[in-house]
């Protein structure tokens, strides 16, 4: 398979992993593929982890700044956090090793709308680019890149970085050739035009990567498979929760709001996204799209029963299983997949334009509508915003998803106040929990209140809130958003004095 | 000025205000044209008001459901608060008897993004909308309608209203006409386009608004101007805010993240906003834009003295001295003024596009760099987010102004936790009080705190939140957003128990 290097100045540039990784200075900023586990870079990384575990044996420092498209795996992020190797982490991780570090004040963390990276990127916003390091399935004669199982912000960290070094990984198939759609009619202001993008099956860019091949200090080949999702089957709560959001679908439908077409479906990742596909599948429902960042095993399964028509993301996250499909499949899927960049995938103009149907996970909600995606206790954060506020913010319906209790009932979704607020009132339509789904649109922060407890909240916390919320309408120095502020946050206070919001 | 209703049929359904007003009945959602006290109904709401008063002297029921483009004025949103005689308003109000009357807790109030309100009006998120009032300057022969110094929502109101009154104001000058770009570009899902706007002062639209003649139940003619909004000459806090920020705005030119042109200025309303124009004037740039919502009195001099090339608004809101010079040069602001509907003048996809440069007011901000604009000790209502989250989501640069203490010293704006987010850590990225300002861009929410604290602050509460930051670094549950959940919105109790957030 050595033909995956046809041209002929990147191919003298092949060499091993460590060699490549020398490349790379203490003090850099470098960029890496990968997304949600897919496309990611996977030996320079641990032959740079090795060279910063020998400086720093020989006292020397070593760190670097990181940023990816959104999460990798442990031989990325988990190998350049256990040797302490990274100064900045940015716009995602999901990597214990790495989160344990940032919430012990090791690692600086910024946590950032998927979509505003690249454009940030190119204003300048996080200074030079000293090195990228993309995984490639390959390099055409050319000089092209044929893209992996995921896009993310390869473009941007392509043209953007001082020098680059291609991971070529022979286990990306070759059949991914025409999946991708690289959109190149970015520009900064003043000379932005419209994005040319309708359907979620246009295309508007490009098939490959674009690279000058003078900025290629090095090759490296890699035969290695990205890191297998798991994929777990709906358990009876995700599975309440998708019948209740199914009915509110059906609802919207009966009313005209919505046809039986739909719109756009974005979903989040993980058990109550799976659930909630599948019960669109069993609804009946045909013909569908989806316009979402990752597909999982479960929208190829709809991809086949053409429950989905066509799917539009940035990166594939599959399982072991669900990759041998795909990979089985390729010809079917290149004809209803495209996989794009981050910043078209995410983009706000596009999701508006297409009205999506944006569902998402969420830590927890207060009474007003006001979400937590990311942080526990309001100072620990779990992985990050992600994609979630550019599709809340644009979507036709915002809906959050999540069981109404966690830690074995011993800390409530639905809490008087969220102890840190990604999502504001102004972007929360739908709140859904196993216990009942809460439509806010149209409701004043009372009205929601009375609401997202009746229908949301777990019954075992459910007459505390409404306790908090009658003496706060009687209590509070403004009745619009009525709060007792002494009171506020003391649930969280007690869950972590006491490992539970219950009052002993 | 007979002539300003040249449609027969409409001219026929000319009567007074208090017959017009007989249409609104008990429970109806209404819709009224007016946006920062400019454009509104004069006389069908007090008509509408004395009718109320009346029910309720009998013992009926008598309210309605208020929509608006944003704030109006006395003899709207007053007239009606007075009388009780609203159930629910939205998306924006800044009257000082709507407030009061939400913060007690009895009109239900919708604070709502102003580039959500026209979809989700067409989306009927917010049911069915009964009569439209919307104010007009003139009918033409065929029916269309020339709009006055605003559009805001009208088409939308004009297009899904059951009926329509029209107050045709001769106050209006008909020399306006021309100055509007009504765009009918606009679908639902998923049959959106592009919108075909790459400069601030391209016409995508129509002159005129449209509305079905038979849906036109009562036309009603005044002669009355619009709220004078008052202008302010900057006082000395705000032109130190200014010069802090024209000091970042050089510093980023010289960097080349902006060229001497910079990009198109989105300014709030206001002092400091005043302070900052005046400032960009006496900097000697040349030839700007402004892509913003509102134009005030200090846009037409730097117009005027071709500081500012072209501007495009949703409406304009000016003293009356301004109001004399836009009358007497309205020839010349015709050609370097345009009035767009405000779901074209906030949109996401135009104001990332063009790449603003949001400059907006705010309550306060946590040392995170979350930012409240709206709630007083997180419960009480000022007045709304208005378009602050359409502009910082999506803007080139994101900028939060405000001086650093309120209530003559005892409410500080620098607070250790916002007690209410309307744009979280992932949209702020620059904060500016007269103490300096902070750049939050790259920067983790550690490195924000300590911007923000030593650059932003009032030295009078410097030490305090340096102190709340240290031990919460060493106490936190997470490090990555440190807090002491105890104590991170004691400030404000304070300030809700004793006036102040100071400690006695």
């Amino acid at each position: 398979m050595d033909d995956r290097i046809q041209h002929a100045g990147m191919r003298q540039r092949l060499m091993p992993a460590d060699q490549a990784a020398a490349v790379i200075r203490h003090g850099d900023t470098v960029c890496m593929s990968g997304f949600t586990g897919a496309g990611y870079p996977k030996c320079v990384p641990q032959a740079l982890a090795a060279r910063i575990q020998q400086a720093h044996a020989r006292g020397d420092p070593f760190r670097v700044r990181l940023l990816t498209g959104a999460s990798t795996a442990p031989e990325l992020d988990g190998a350049l956090a256990k040797v302490e190797g990274m100064e900045l982490r940015l716009p995602y991780q999901s990597d214990p090793t790495v989160r344990d570090r940032i919430n012990a004040g090791q690692i600086d963390y910024l946590d950032i709308h998927l979509s505003h990276v690249a454009q940030h990127t190119w204003f300048g916003f996080f200074g030079d680019i000293d090195v990228a390091v993309v995984e490639i399935a390959a390099i055409l004669p050319d000089g092209r890149l044929l893209p992996t199982s995921s896009i993310g912000n390869n473009r941007t960290w392509l043209e953007r970085a001082g020098k680059v070094i291609l991971e070529v990984n022979r286990w990306q198939p070759l059949a991914l050739d025409g999946m991708h759609d690289v959109y190149y009619g970015t520009a900064l202001p003043p000379d932005r035009k419209p994005i040319p993008l309708v359907r979620v099956e246009d295309r508007i860019g490009e098939r490959y990567l674009l690279v000058d091949p003078d900025k290629v200090v090095a090759v490296v080949e890699t035969d290695a498979h990205d890191r297998n999702s798991p994929f777990s089957p709906p358990d009876d709560c995700s599975q309440r929760i998708a019948g209740h959001l199914l009915e509110f679908i059906e609802h919207e439908v009966a009313r005209r709001r919505l046809t039986p077409r739909l719109l756009p479906l974005q979903s989040g990742v993980g058990n109550i996204a799976n659930a909630v596909l599948a019960g669109i599948a069993a609804s009946g429902y045909q013909n569908l799209e989806a316009w979402t960042e990752v597909i999982q095993d479960n929208m190829l399964r709809l991809l086949r029963d053409g429950v989905l028509r066509f799917a539009s993301a940035t990166a594939l996250s599959l399982s072991g299983t669900g990759t041998a499909e795909f990979f089985e499949h390729i010809d079917f899927y290149r004809r209803c997949i495209v996989l794009r960049p981050q910043e078209i995938s995410n983009h706000p103009e596009l999701i508006r334009r297409l009205g999506c149907i944006a569902m998402n996970g969420m830590l927890e909600t207060d009474i007003y509508g006001n979400v937590n995606s990311t942080h526990v206790a309001g100072s620990r954060i779990m992985n990050g915003i992600g994609g979630s506020g550019d599709f809340a913010r644009n979507a036709f319906l915002s809906i959050f998803m999540a069981p109404s209790t966690a830690k074995q009932g011993g800390v409530s979704t639905i809490v008087p106040m969220a102890s840190h607020v990604d999502h504001t009132e102004h972007d929360t339509m739908i709140v859904v929990t196993e216990q009942g789904l809460a439509d806010l649109r149209g409701l004043s922060p009372r009205q929601r209140a009375r609401d997202i407890i009746a229908k949301c909240a777990h019954p075992s916390y459910r007459s505390m809130l409404e306790d908090y919320f009658d003496r706060a309408c009687r209590n509070s120095f403004g009745k619009h958003t009525p709060h007792l502020l002494r009171e506020a946050l003391s649930w969280h206070a007690r869950f972590v004095e006491t490992g539970s919001m219950r009052i002993a």
